[in-house]
């Protein structure tokens, strides 16, 4: 199954396109957790089991786990073998280097962890994502407008009357022959998401920035979806996963998740 | 001790501005090493041995070690452990995110392994490199003009009338009131090296694309030291890691280690 087809089952099912991102961090993880020997696994163990119900997608933020050292991969690999098999999941690293190089990120990223896609990040070019590209049961979104304040710095730049994130969005409709390619593009740039959708048609978007970030749900939904209503993950992390912080932490997360589901789903144009 | 002052003892001791990069395939690891219990850490170990005389600093491409899977964090850390205290680690993970997330990449590669340098992409822009930044004592490398044909793609992009990695040079330039940045540029633009050095000084600039890459070292290394000859680290891994792939590997790879060393200093300009 691709990811594609995994993505596009998850929504329907679970009528949802709310991506949660596990992005965790210890220090946030409550208290009566701390004890267990593996905290933050324990802690997607639950949010996973209360809220795999209600999302398209789950996104890995590598950062996260990095940071968790040696325990680091075994918390992903175990934390993935808790998300139901039709679900799919993103390994959100930004990887991409010289492409003899980047070949061992896609290999990390899609034979290691096995995850159903990854993000890159597009400066180097075409041969720092070529390894990602050639693998077409996955999928490969690019950072093109970020959802953060730092996207004014480059990805504006004018380029022959066209901001650079259009360069790239054009640039990556030409390497898409293998129909592997997705975007990332920030919630709270929902006029430049509604550009971008119309350029790329079905092209799966993975939006991040509703949420703490404040990118406006009702503006971002109507942007991003594409003609069926779909191929538009809505990633929100923090405000889900740390809904609450006591011992009923994971059934708040579900609150949160099934709100914010049905918030998108209030503005997703009827098909 | 800062980078800076650890990289130029290094670059004075050792009369060198070579460094090698730990970019280990196990693919490519001697077979006679294969039997041991990481064999991967056992060629970084007699490859350090053999070669920490004559460099100015070691890199790690943290692809290499990702694919390692459970242990990565192990073999970087036990590596690490093995060059000599006065030798600077970069840590090549390219990384880059928005701000809270950086923090986490930013703590991974400065207090948890504990390199001496990190490389970050400077496409999300300031916020997503800040928690580098900050790091007084480190020092952050910038993606600016990469040495892979990909570098094609996006860098040279025309805004205003220049480049879009000139762009990225004087924003750089303009982020570096801590003194803690450098720039990536590679070996295979020596012209564009030299325009860049003119504009940054004494900033320190990682240079990969001698070796198997193909970059001119005579040209490169007139055009990217700084007016004391120093300040430019001239990034090889494959052709001296892999110089022999027999029983005297380590010897092989220092005889390389060498020769490229001292075809650098012939062509770095009198101070």
């Amino acid at each position: 199954m691709t990811f594609l087809e995994r993505l596009d089952r998850a929504a329907i099912r679970n009528n949802s396109l709310l991506c949660i991102g596990l992005d965790v961090d210890i220090h946030k993880v409550p208290e009566h957790l701390m004890g267990k020997e593996n905290p933050v696994l324990e802690f997607n163990k639950q949010i996973i089991a209360a809220t795999c119900d209600l999302v398209c997608a789950y996104k890995f933020n590598i950062a996260f786990y990095e940071v968790m050292g040696e325990r680091a991969w075994y918390t992903i690999h175990q934390s993935l073998a808790r998300i139901p098999y039709n679900i799919p999941a993103i390994g959100d690293g930004k990887r991409g280097d010289i492409g003899s190089t980047t070949e061992f990120y896609a290999r990390s990223m899609y034979d290691d962890y096995d995850f159903h896609a990854a993000t890159v990040s597009p400066y180097m070019g075409y041969d720092s994502v070529e390894p990602f590209l050639k693998r077409k049961d996955r999928c490969t979104f690019f950072l093109s407008l970020t959802s953060n304040k730092g996207s004014q710095d480059f990805q504006y730049l004018n380029i022959d009357g066209q901001p650079l994130y259009q360069k790239v969005v054009d640039k990556i409709l030409s390497w898409n022959e293998n129909g592997s390619c997705g975007l990332v593009v920030g919630a709270t740039h929902p006029e430049e998401l509604a550009g971008i959708r119309a350029k790329v048609g079905s092209m799966p978007i993975l939006i991040p920035g509703i949420g703490v970030q404040g990118g406006d749900v009702e503006q971002s939904v109507k942007a991003g979806t594409d003609a069926k209503s779909m191929r538009a993950i809505f990633n929100v992390s923090r405000s889900v996963i740390y809904a609450s912080s006591g011992e009923n932490f994971a059934r708040d997360a579900r609150v949160e998740a099934l709100r914010v589901r049905d918030e998108i789903n209030t503005y997703r144009p009827k098909k």
